[in-house]
Order: structure tokens, then sequence, then C-alpha cells
């Protein structure tokens, strides 16, 4: 998706061996209209979608702009807690942040997954695919379907397409990082 | 606005004595045609904005929506964090949170402040107004001009809108809360 590539090429700044950091049109200032025009290149890759599920926080805005291409189907965002108080209630999953070496607990509310729901999974970053594996096993307790994964980048050398699609779920990414090289992004 | 108060009275639910849960349309699923349509309602009562101010996580989806009917401008959303590492790069506030009983710092990167901007602070809910002078405290130290505060719910029995009007600062809400009655969301 050529906007996005040129906005990485431009803002994208690399820190250390593998972290890209976009956090002035992603995931701290947001670029409204870039996510807009992400969600019409997502647009003609899924069908037969009625929920866009996330997870907080810097998934929920590219979420929103996704729903509206469809047609305004609910968002949900998955939340991300230390404790989880009332287990009946809610479907919860572990996930282990990478960047943060740490692992969360991760929810959403049983009143917002049913298994008559086909979802799109949206998030901002692939890269070792746990978030979205997450995203997927809350999916899969609800008895919903997961019509496939949109992510706004895809970092190409990690292992996430692979566990996805491993589990049959069709990926595609707005952008695709082939590899870090001298401080410079590359991409596919 | 009309919409928002019947999706609350039809939606909202009221817990003890002064929790209304809105997870069905604000803050866990989202009903973005509904973000969409609350900020057409703000769009008149506020002009010359440059900039949209929120914080994670639920403020982010009707802050999108509110970007676009500005122009798209971008949004910056406020990081709650436990600790500060680069105080030299980010401008930091401490918010107490009412619902959580518990202070966390929160912080924008300065690159996303400028003296030159002109903030339109949105959120989903206004109680005592934490949150709000908490982003109120991160433009001023900005030198940024706040030009309003624009929340989704606001709760009207609590101190946040005396708080900022305190400070001269416009704010409009999509929805006021009265009060809570044997259980039940009286609106204004």
């Amino acid at each position: 998706m050529i906007e996005l590539k040129e906005k990485i090429s431009k803002e994208g700044r690399v820190i250390g061996s593998d972290i890209l950091k976009v956090d002035s049109f992603v995931n701290h200032q947001i670029d409204v209209l870039l996510m807009d025009k992400i969600a019409e290149f997502f647009k003609p890759k899924f069908n037969d979608i009625n929920k866009i599920v996330t997870i907080e926080a810097s998934g929920i805005a590219v979420a929103t702009s996704v729903s509206r291409v469809y047609n305004y189907v609910p968002v949900v965002f998955a939340k991300k807690t230390k404790s989880v108080l009332n287990i009946n209630d809610v479907y919860t999953t572990k996930i282990f942040s990478f960047t943060k070496k740490t692992t969360f607990d991760c929810i959403i509310d049983k009143r917002f997954l049913k298994p008559t729901d086909k979802v799109l999974i949206v998030d901002d970053f692939l890269a070792e695919g746990n978030a979205a594996m997450g995203l997927v096993d809350l999916c899969k307790q609800a008895g919903a379907e997961v019509r496939g994964v949109a992510v706004v980048i895809e970092k190409g050398f990690q292992n996430g397409r692979k566990r996805l699609e491993a589990e049959g779920i069709k990926v595609v990414s707005a952008a695709i990082i082939k590899e870090f090289k001298n401080g410079h992004v590359i991409l596919k």
C-alpha cells in the first residue's frame, strides 16, 4: 500500500536492531486519513465480515477505520488486565509481549463475541503474532469464525504470518518489512 | 444528542451508586457510526482546531471520529505509563483514576505537541475531570492552546465541568447524566 510505504520510509525510525518506531502516524500520533486509506486497501481482500476484533490501545484507531468500510460493523477491543475478576463473564487468554518482555491477561466480555460472528482481526503490528494468536484464541472460545487478520505493518522476518497461516487464517498487511539494514527499513 | 441519549437509556447499565457501564457501544464494543454522529454534533461547537488530544484507550475511537469532521487533523493519544524513562523527550503529568483509585503518569512525546497547536481535547467520560485536567496540563507545558473539551458522556453531578470552566475552558458533552436513581440513569 503505497502511501503507507512512503510514510514509513519518510517518518519511520529504526531503534536498535529490530524496533521500528512509527509513533508519528500509527501508535502515539495518528494519521486518521492514512488509516482510512489502509481500510480501503483491506476492503476487497476480505468479505462477509460482521465484527472487527482488535486489542487496546494502538489497534483501536485502524479498527474503527476498517469498521467504516464494512458498513459500520461493531468493533470490539480486547482489554489487557493484570487480574481477571469475573472469569464467568469473559473469555480470557494470555499474551506475551515481545517488546515489553512480559505476559498479560487479555479479555473480551462474552456478550460481545458470539458463535454467529464472522470476525476480522485488525491490529497495527504483526511480529511474532502473539497478540493476533491470542485474539484468535478468544474468537475460538466464543465459537466465532475468524475470517482473517489485517495488519498495518508486518515484520516479515518474524513468525506471525507463518503461525496464523498454519491455522488456516488469511493474513493481509498494508506494508511488510523485509529487514532492517544499517538503521534503515527495507520494505518488501 | 438524541441518538446517544436513546442508546444510554437502552443499553447503559448502572452498577452500584455511581458507575454507568456503556461497554456495549463506547468502551469495549464500539458503535463507530454513533461515534461519527457524536463528532458531527461537536463540529459546530468548536472551530479553528488543528489537533485532537485524547488519552488511551477508550478515548481513541471517538477522537478519530472527531478528527474526520475537522479535516483529518492529527490525533495524539496520551499514554499511561508506570515509569517515565526519557523525561527530556516527553511532557508528563500525574492523573488520579477515580474508578481505579490509583495515580498513574501520563505522557505525550514533545514532538507531537507544539506552541502552534490549537487543541480540542476529546474523551469518552468526564466525571471529576482528572484525565481532562491532566491533558490540559500537558498542553500548557507545550505552550499549546486548548480550544475546548468535548466528551461523549458527562456525569453532571461531579466536578469535571466546574474545574475546566474555572480555567476558562469550554466544555461540550454529547450527553449529561443528571443523577442515578433506583438503578436508572436520569439524563439532563
